[in-house]
């Protein structure tokens, strides 16, 4: 016999918003990349052939589509599978391209200061081509209000689209997209309807969401954020657009490519699981969770901080303990130290090596320092820097919860 | 105990170049799409994330970059994953529109009247945004030759871009990419250097390839039609672009969009097996399938075709049964029948109904009735409407081969 020395690590995962776990989810048949791969997927065809390969696998495809849109309430025909929700974003927004163009002077795309990196820069890169943007400034706890929409669509005029996305990705700032419409609607409504676009990447399996009655045009959503797989997404898209890009005709010539079968099976399978009947449950367990997670820390501060200073700063610093404005599934927040307010990377770091996995900002922008959404917040810059973001998902316990404040409350009296 | 009656079909594929049968490569760890699907990669991380999940998904993305760029001999920097072949091709056409746009009048963009849709209809999507583009004519054998290609060049000035296609998708005709380069060079030799691209979808893992060597530029590589997942390419790009979509900045901020390390671990895969030290040796045996099935077909073509007419009509109809000017993985034919020549779309049903799954063009473009390759190549259009693509896998038989061209005889005698 052998014997074995080994060191058991215990990891506990806070970075859902970043990536979930890859779920294990019920399956009767056996589908999905899984079954792809061990080449036992019946629908291997590429779903636009015309034999009976191809005919299977277009029945697939269309299956996951009805079921997809099932869950979100939406018709079959309105939902565009992608390879996740950067391509969703990137594919309405670059259509932006294509068709008159406004004339005027006024701003043609409308985003707000808290979008996902694949709407800001590629508003960039819109403008560099000619097609003016303007930006919809956050209130200080990160959401746009109707005010901010308002005085943003005075300044700029009516868009041609307009973009505001479901969930903060740094901060599970909840956007009233259903209460802002309206203001959009009124200012352009002697005008071709502006197409409103809702990146709901955050949202989609963490919180209700009601694409149809929000009166949107669009909204994109990605599978590996609720445990499908990566490069997998879709966008729901109520009225077709000319997309920038062309190709194979596939998608109703909105996303061409080969069809990603297995993919949109998976993605069916984890709406069905994360955003079906059982998001209600999962959305107050979450809640319960942030609730314990933020009175833990609250307490954990206090020794630390006698002065009456904040040890922990929920960012921003008035979100309570259960607040319906955020997604309870991110929490952002800063921690002061022994010498002032703990660097965001240095606190990532030093859970990491205690078994926690948090992030600061995106993941999508890990390497870059600066963070955007939190200065738009109006935050100084030594508590934006301090931000780390703390994400939990479905497999997340009261355990894990406790441990990670534990963990915080001893850094914070070490660095 | 029950009695079932099963009726049992033999289905025979042969149309591996719309998509191949998902290969089970031998697997000394579990990797890839299905470790993920099953919850079982340690790699799940977000590659950008900073944490040792992230790290760990970080590790096995540039192990996937390695193992693809040893088997392409190119640079692991260099590989820039996509979602597919389209997103690659997209991808660089679209490089285009940033940048100093050149002045002068001349063609921006060159493009040879063989490319596949996400290119040849890209190009035209571009030309309505301002960018000059030309087609470059085929031969007559759905080759771009020297000729041509200095005749595009002399009509059109040097060009910004290229894009030449290593092997077509519904011909199987191979660009001597290597000799038509130098063409290039040469008349773009007192400006910037044009950006060669070159899709080589229907090329690797079929037929040897030299990416460095020949002196292009960058090249589209799809995972599914060597027997990887779909969803999953990849872009050889030799010095970066400023691509048009941006984002979280992966991938050397070229391809935006969390990484999907699974399947790009798959790919990785498939390139070793099918590109790999296999190549030879599987290249020999398809070229030898597709002359066995010439022949056969060629003889079963006598009988109904006593007055000389042959029933059998290669497209073009010089290819010969070992014909280095085509990739042997792909066959386009057009068949007489008792009445003329047999619709493409017909003999694609026949044939599916007898257990042969073959196409007509792309599958990219199955719905639509236009051949505009098989125009370019100067067929007359009752002959261009006739050809279906016989396009043959690594695991089809000489048994398959046989079957195939007994049922095309039959229904030459019955159609």
């Amino acid at each position: 016999m052998i014997s074995r020395i080994a060191m058991v690590t215990t990891r506990r995962y806070f970075d859902w918003a970043a990536t979930a776990l890859p779920a294990r989810f019920p399956s009767p048949r056996r589908e999905g990349p899984a079954a792809a791969a061990a080449g036992e997927n019946p629908a291997f065809g590429n779903p636009s052939s015309l034999h009976a390969e191809g005919r299977a696998a277009r029945a697939a495809l269309e299956e996951a589509r009805e079921r997809c849109a099932r869950v979100l309430g939406v018709k079959p025909g309105e939902i565009v599978f992608t390879s996740g929700g950067t391509e969703a974003n990137a594919l309405v927004l670059f259509s932006l391209l294509r068709g008159p163009r406004a004339g005027g002077g006024g701003a043609e795309l409308l985003y707000s200061a808290g979008e996902h990196p694949s709407v800001r820069e590629n508003a960039a890169v819109l403008k560099e081509l000619g097609v003016s943007s303007a930006g919809v400034s956050l209130e200080k706890d990160g959401r746009v209000s109707e005010g901010t929409l308002r005085r943003a669509l005075e300044k700029n005029g009516p868009p041609r689209m307009a973009a505001l996305m479901g969930v903060n990705n740094e901060t599970g700032a909840i956007n009233g997209v259903k209460d802002l419409v309206p203001v959009i609607r009124e200012k352009t409504k002697d005008r071709a309807p502006a197409h409103i676009h809702c990146d709901l990447v955050q949202g989609v399996g963490k919180i209700p969401l009601d694409l149809q009655g929000w009166g949107i045009d669009s909204a994109a959503i990605s599978a590996h954020k609720i445990g499908g797989p990566r490069g997998t997404g879709l966008l729901w898209l109520k009225k077709p657009l000319r997309p920038l890009i062309r190709g194979g005709g596939q998608e109703g010539k909105i996303r061409p490519g080969t069809e990603d079968t297995a993919g949109a099976l998976a993605l069916a399978r984890a709406l069905e699981e994360r955003a079906g009947a059982a998001l209600e449950a999962a959305y107050q367990a979450a809640a319960d969770r942030a609730a314990v997670l933020m009175a833990a820390l609250r307490r954990g501060s206090r020794p630390a901080a006698a002065d009456g200073d904040q040890g922990f700063i929920p960012l921003p610093p008035d979100r309570t303990d259960r607040d319906g404005r955020f997604s309870p599934w991110i929490l952002q927040a800063a921690f002061r130290g022994r010498h002032g307010i703990i660097p965001g990377e240095v606190m990532v770091r030093a859970l990491d090596e205690r078994g926690f996995a948090v992030s600061t900002g995106s993941a999508c922008s890990a390497a870059n320092r600066a963070r955007p959404v939190l200065d738009a917040m109006g935050l100084d810059r030594e508590t934006a820097r301090g931000g780390i973001r703390i994400s939990q998902g479905w497999s997340t316990t009261m355990e894990d919860i406790e441990a990670l404040a534990r963990a915080i409350g001893e850094l914070r009296a070490l660095l």
